[in-house]
């Protein structure tokens, strides 16, 4: 996909491409010469990509001179599946969960090895955590991911244990036998639980959603201070939350929306 | 942008940004035919285009071959300041409202002559609605609508006024005269109404959210039934809220995040 290949279209694709990635969290307004260099293209051919982007809407420019991600990409990139059918419909009870336990609350779906957070919601009162909408965490380390992990083909498992299980806290688990154990314990006790595996401190419990045809296709879970967690009463209110999104989603395709499989 | 345009690099960055926007919200799974008929490019072209932007992430496809907006797209969609900064900061003071009001919450900004819906959060008991997160509509018939007009520029106003104020209901104000005159009540009152104006039977009201220059970046609304609707009280919550995330955006601000001005 260099700028030499011999299909042009292809190259200019993939540059175009490279130019939003330049783009994350930590960097979410750049220069044209922060742009050129975080994408690995020439000055100039950054400088007529970010003009055609800017034109179309993908990018935006401030009074400043630097670029951020424009509305209208956020807009097309809202008509995702994940966001328009298992988001809109999970929404509703998020808020419920969220207000009535004043906790962290999640929804995550797997992408390869990451769990990716499609909602979080907070209040005040909640502990601080690493989590955002549309962030990505580790498997191995979250409640939620756990879920997601323990309801994985083998050899998603097999790969993220072959990559390393990265030690987050002291008490993160690393070695792959006691992984595989601790997602057996998942998938027999019905929900997962995390505690100051990601953030000392913190402690999360967490429950598989399933759509019509019984597969697991996202997780729900609340984080808290470990210190108040009493697991059972954490855990209690995710049953019938999950259980309601489940009969939402399958209202909604039968309503003739779309099934939320990626 | 033509297939034939002398600058290959903007045809084809052109047409594949134009198979992105192929979707939207009434079609967000499509065939390859239907994407090349709706994006008009030929059918060897957007096969092409589209392996690219699956490959990339910016597509995916279902197993029935149908290609939807990908979880890439929707992550890097979500570092657009209207999202990464306005609605992270605003969402837990959106949350108390629909918690303690039952009724639609939304927060919207202007785009061109649209208000653009940056959130919208909903619950059971809420009188059902036309806008979505990431939806648009007009400006003239919603209460968000109406406090974006009143503090554009003149000239959005006359283009509105030029383009037409479409009717949606008997109670629409299609007559640019009596639409100047509503806004210069929403300046002078502080906040807007509008009584059947979108959709028989709903009422809404909103009020504008400042930044820390004092311009309005955003409107906070809640739509509720009109048959209920008490104006003075579904609208008091709504001024602390407002200026609860104008403190919450600067202190954003202050703490090296960016501003919201898109």
């Amino acid at each position: 996909m260099a700028g030499n290949s011999r299909d042009p279209g292809r190259s200019v694709t993939a540059r175009a491409l490279s130019v939003l990635t330049a783009f994350d969290v930590e960097h979410t307004r750049l220069t044209l010469t922060a742009i050129a260099r975080r994408a690995a293209i020439p000055l100039a051919t950054a400088h007529r990509l970010v003009r055609e982007l800017e034109m179309w809407g993908a990018l935006t420019r401030d009074g400043d001179g630097r670029y951020a991600i424009g509305l209208r990409l956020w807009e097309i990139g809202l008509l995702a599946p994940v966001n328009s059918s298992l988001r809109e419909v999970a929404l509703p009870f998020l808020q419920d969960l969220c207000a009535s336990t004043h906790d962290n609350v999640h929804l995550a779906v797997r992408d390869e090895l990451a769990a990716v957070y499609v909602e979080k919601l907070s209040t005040p009162r909640a502990v601080p955590i690493l989590s955002r909408t549309g962030g990505r965490l580790p498997l191995h380390a979250t409640g939620v991911g756990k879920v997601l992990l323990a309801h994985a083909p083998a050899s998603v498992v097999q790969e993220c244990c072959e990559r390393g299980l990265a030690r987050r806290t002291p008490y993160t688990i690393t070695e792959p036998g006691r992984l595989n154990q601790e997602l057996h314990a998942v998938r027999t006790r019905g929900f997962a639980r995390a505690n100051e595996e990601m953030t000392l401190g913190n402690c999360s419990v967490a429950v598989p959603v399933l759509d019509a045809t019984g597969e697991v296709i996202a997780a729900l879970g609340i984080v808290a201070h470990s210190v108040r967690a009493d697991v059972a009463k954490l855990v209690k209110p995710l049953f019938p939350a999950a259980e309601g999104i489940r009969q939402r989603l399958l209202e909604h395709e039968r309503a003739g929306h779309d099934a939320v499989s990626r």
